[in-house]
């Protein structure tokens, strides 16, 4: 069984995954990837996975060929799915029952499938399973929060290198997301605008940290990126929902990721990345328990967030929180945004 | 000139240290290591550095040889030695002049030195290093806080393989020190105790997280580690000032540290990790503008973090500020700890 245990003195959370039961001899120098014939994640290899919990099918049975996307849980999950939610304490120590859920979504039935590259028709039915899987776990009340994240290459944390994505719901919001929803509920109450909504007109206008935009969508270059080339991509119309686009925003949204993804292939040679889904916390109406943060879900607005894995985590970073970012987020749009659109200033 | 910039939304500073100048291509592969005899560190090559500020030496001449250990400033330093510091604003974004000192502390002539089998003798060189340049750095009223770190291994961000530590200067009180701040304050003021004097009295009692002890010194391994084999070195007389170490508890924290990072060598094979020091801000008292974190200096426990580097941060951790952690911090002490201290029951 997981556990969540809490820092008592940075107040935060850590996930203590024991039961993958790992020695230190689990830590030496991976072995090389397995031949394609053996991949788990690859057609034909159903098999290989527990069951799957959705797939897109063409009227084909479950766990066998003739799916586009496949959803199995994760075979090494970090949280437990079964179970209640307890929470203990020893004097200065606390902690509960790691209770979640923790999903792997096969993009694709081909092991060479890119998503920079891939047909918009594909991409809307990997969007479409991220919202399907989005809606169902947060049926589940005892989870309060869900992130959709993709780490494409084994620098970024990629274990298999089939192209999938992974969702965690988690029962408990995270701070990163408790910081961005009392940013936008201070925003609001001053001033009865959303946060996000200012910051992309802001950006749009002035506009050198833009990298793209469309009807629907924009990518910026954010003004205090922590790492060289980091991007995100809005949504232009304020909602707070990931799955709440309408198909004409979805393919928007999809022209506008492809865009800022085969950039990062030509300007930064493919480099491995990590991408996260940042939609709000469930709005779960728990009778007599109601959830102070899903009650904010509203004054929030979505984007994915992109960090290419260029430089490494050190000393510093670890302990202060500070980071260095040696490129400039004016110069990085710079170098991201359409050749033909690149200011002359931009060397 | 570098810049702090803050994010909008998280409340979060970042460095931008574009003078370094990158260029996407600057992110490719790198290139391999000089050979030592090019190395700016060696001994003889004290021409490649800048001018030391700082050297332990048997009365030769600055910049030449007949050197122990030896502090130069960083060649491509994050922050700006030169300037004041000013405050800048456009509508939602926020950013100050990167003002701070980024120093090296070169620990020895040779490319060889370790740690963990460094004779006491030079340890307490290293050490008092460390110490002078603190002191040295707190006259200067424009830092409120400095940090000295270690980067062990390519992985864990070393850029030269010549063994070396870092020390930063900072305008600012970076927000996990502040957090920390916060924390002892809060328990002091409830129990007239400091929290580090509380945990390490708990965890000396239980005693299943402790990976060694001696009568100065305690190595832990945390109760919310975020990492396999993380480790905490703490003092076990309350002092907020790593400088402050009588030579006896000096003695006693070198035996501690290099027990901890004998262990690694034995049961992890010599990983790469990072070391940082955690000691209290500064206490500046500038003429009308006292400083609030220097002001709870005192209710700091200094203490040295250290992080094996095992597993890859991805995109969850990215994405929540969560960590996932694969082995219980009971087990990792149970490995970490010395062969005839183990309980029976760890496996």
């Amino acid at each position: 069984m997981s556990e969540l245990r809490r820092d008592p003195v940075l107040d935060r959370w850590v996930i203590i995954a024991a039961d993958r039961g790992r020695r230190p001899s689990d830590f030496k120098p991976e072995p090389p990837a397995p031949p394609p014939s053996a991949c788990p994640f690859c057609v034909g290899n159903e098999a290989k996975t527990p069951p799957e919990v959705y797939a897109v099918r063409d009227g084909t049975l479950p766990n066998t060929r003739g799916w586009d996307v496949r959803v199995v849980p994760n075979k090494f999950p970090a949280l437990t799915i079964e179970g209640d939610i307890t929470h203990h304490g020893i004097g200065l120590l606390d902690w509960m029952t790691g209770i979640g859920a923790h999903e792997v979504v096969i993009e694709s039935p081909e092991h060479s499938f890119r998503f920079d590259t891939a047909p918009v028709e594909h991409m809307l039915k990997v969007i479409g399973t991220f919202g399907q899987r989005l809606t169902d776990l947060r049926r589940d009340q005892r989870f309060r929060h869900i992130i959709v994240f993709r780490n494409w290459g084994a620098d970024a944390g990629a274990s298999l290198s089939h192209p999938h994505s992974q969702i965690i719901a988690l029962s408990v919001v995270p701070d990163i997301m408790k910081q961005k929803l009392r940013a936008a509920r201070e925003h609001f109450r001053h001033k009865e605008r959303c946060i996000f909504c200012d910051l992309i007109e802001q950006e749009i206008a002035l506009p050198d940290r833009v990298i793209f935009k469309n009807d629907h969508a924009v990518v910026l270059s954010p003004f205090a990126a922590r790492f060289p080339f980091e991007a995100a991509v809005f949504p232009r119309r304020h909602s707070h929902d990931f799955t709440l686009m309408t198909p004409d925003e979805q393919v928007g949204f999809i022209e506008a990721l492809q865009f800022v993804l085969q950039r990062y292939v030509t300007e930064l040679s493919d480099p491995p990345y990590n991408l996260m889904v940042q939609t709000a916390p469930n709005l779960v109406a728990r009778p007599g328990r109601p959830d102070y943060w899903g009650t904010l879900a509203f004054d929030f607005h979505w984007h994915v967030e992109l960090i290419p894995r260029l430089t490494k985590m050190a000393g510093f970073e670890w302990g202060t929180g500070f980071f260095i970012n040696p490129v400039a987020p004016e110069d990085a749009a710079g170098f991201l945004r359409a050749p033909t659109e690149a200011p002359a200033t931009v060397h």
